[in-house]
């Protein structure tokens, strides 16, 4: 995506290529699948005035090629910057400014790599990177639309069959299997988190009963390596009148929030303006208000008390305020959004309580 | 885990104490999970002379409070390792040398450590945590013995209901439901590549229908944090004498390969003489014999041409040659093992071609 607003990065940093690397199958760096498509280990070269290649271990080159670079290089075995050093220069590249994502660099990899391409620069372009693939294109939102649909289908169907699942683990399965089923990855492992549990937000289902009480489900899908991201709070058993007053105070705030987005917006006014419409519950809210969501699950806009960033046309984030009550409960309630002139909401599983 | 012979590593680098973080909720930085029991985001100090504390956020603390470590800091929204420095001054720890692991540390958040920490100096422990997770106590020998057997039970089970199965999505998510639906996690997302998809060792299943021929099922679960990993390649449809052939060469290089390992054997010998009893086929066997299993799917020790690496009592890894033609189709055969004065076969599915 966006190779040409890239190129255009590196010639104002006066960078001769960039070099991206993923060497880890579990996870793979964002700016390596966002650029070329290519999905397993290796190292993406991107010239500032010359096509982009990839640079694998032999077990990935038939892989590579099905990405969106059909220039591809076979790496030689554990020797990884060696190989990269030398098809640079066969490649005659220039090679005395490397623009490296520092955030996706680590030090041994540094170490490697600076054993390699010995009196050179390199310029940090993590953030640039984050930039551009903060506004989305037009192809990334009907990606990221397919995704929600994707996300709320199958959030859906587990809620219909909520009253079937006896333990948390059931629940969470059932999500991975109809993301699987669908051809789709997960975003993250899903959230099923009972009663107390729910007051942890980022706790990891087990195998214990459905307790009774608000019950947090946070899921989302990967559909062409774009993510979605949606929670439900649903109730298992008879909510008080109390419990009934706080869901509909958070749902309250939660379209309140969403309403008070606008262009130019700095994010840390929505973070405000949620937390303080949360009063006397503004201490329970232990967590950002929301997060970009593209090829990564947590990615630009941070909606967070001190972020600088600000609302822009075709970004994609979510909107997820939540508050927690240590070993007793957890609601949160969240959708993924687009911002097109106004907030558009992606993610379209109703929102009024459901009483299992 | 072996916090004790960590301490012993501590005061032999003359370091005040080993810093660790996780800053994705993705991907947990191994040490972390392996000293602390902890999978959250958020900084373990590990004093040498102290007992360890964990520093995170206000959204983490309860679940922290579940891990092994009793010490439990609350980090200040955004500023990680500023948090830290000040729990470090609190606690008045000696601050000079400071032992990190440089290959779970990014350029960034080396920027930012430095920027709290001045005048100190890093010494790089990645191998010495490595060295220490390569051979496993007891308790984790248990662990990973039930994993095995969980894997087993579960791919079996996938076996017996293959013929039910029209995709390799549809095979994949069933491997993922029913290690969810036992309570435990994927160590990686299961591979399940059928016909001219076998070629490529890492290849993602997809919503194809799963061709005749050679189909690779590689698995694996985690319980309680510990991985296991095995691959079996059934056929669909009717083999060939060749393709039997084939896949009974293979099987026996697997088996003798097993059979040549002994204490203190050298790695790169295993990957040598299975390369060599491959023949003519050698130069399809595009990836390592092998690695360690632990609390990463992927740890020490290396079973490749160049590892240094030795065998040695308490030692979990795989066998696992292959043989891929581009285009046309794959097979692997994959086990765990544990090395105990005899390798010790840990998955225990029958490697008997299977016909579908």
């Amino acid at each position: 995506m966006r190779i040409k607003e890239f190129s255009a990065v590196l010639g104002k940093k006066n960078a001769d290529f960039a070099l991206f690397y993923s060497s880890d199958s579990i996870k793979i760096n964002p700016n390596v699948f966002y650029f070329s498509g290519y999905k397993g280990l290796g190292a993406l070269v991107m010239p500032a005035k010359k096509i982009p290649f990839l640079v694998v271990p032999d077990m990935e080159i038939e892989r590579a090629k099905k990405s969106m670079i059909k220039k591809v290089y076979s790496m030689e075995k554990k020797k990884f910057f060696e190989s990269v050093y030398k098809v640079i220069k066969k490649n005659k590249l220039r090679a005395k400014n490397i623009a490296i994502d520092n955030n996706n660099f680590t030090l041994t990899s540094y170490k490697h790599f600076k054993k390699q391409f010995k009196n050179i620069k390199t310029k940090d372009i993590n953030l640039d990177c984050l930039k551009l693939r903060e506004i989305k294109t037009e192809k990334e939102i009907q990606i990221l639309k397919k995704s929600c649909n994707y996300a709320d289908k199958i959030i859906q169907k587990a809620i219909n069959n909520f009253k079937d699942f006896k333990t948390e683990s059931e629940a969470s399965s059932f999500l991975d299997y109809e993301t699987k089923k669908n051809g789709l990855e997960l975003s993250f492992s899903p959230i099923v988190a009972s009663g107390s549990n729910g007051s942890m937000p980022h706790y990891e289902p087990s195998n214990v009963k459905i307790k009774k009480g608000f019950c947090v489900v946070d899921f989302g899908v990967k559909c062409k390596g774009y993510c979605s991201d949606i929670t439900r709070t649903i109730y298992v058993g008879s909510p008080s009148k109390k419990e009934k007053e706080m869901y509909n105070l958070l749902l309250s705030i939660q379209k309140n929030t969403i309403n008070q987005i606008k262009n130019n917006k700095k994010c840390s006014e929505l973070y405000d303006y949620a937390s303080k419409i949360l009063g006397k519950y503004k201490d329970n809210f232990i967590h950002g208000l929301g997060h970009g969501v593209g090829v990564e699950i947590h990615e630009l806009p941070n909606l967070t008390l001190n972020s600088k960033d600000r609302i822009r046309n075709n970004m994609v984030f979510t909107i997820e305020p939540g508050i927690y009550f240590p070993k007793r409960f957890g609601i949160r309630i969240e959708d993924t959004v687009l911002f097109k002139n106004k907030p558009i909401i992606l993610t379209k599983t109703s929102k009024d309580l459901l009483i299992i």
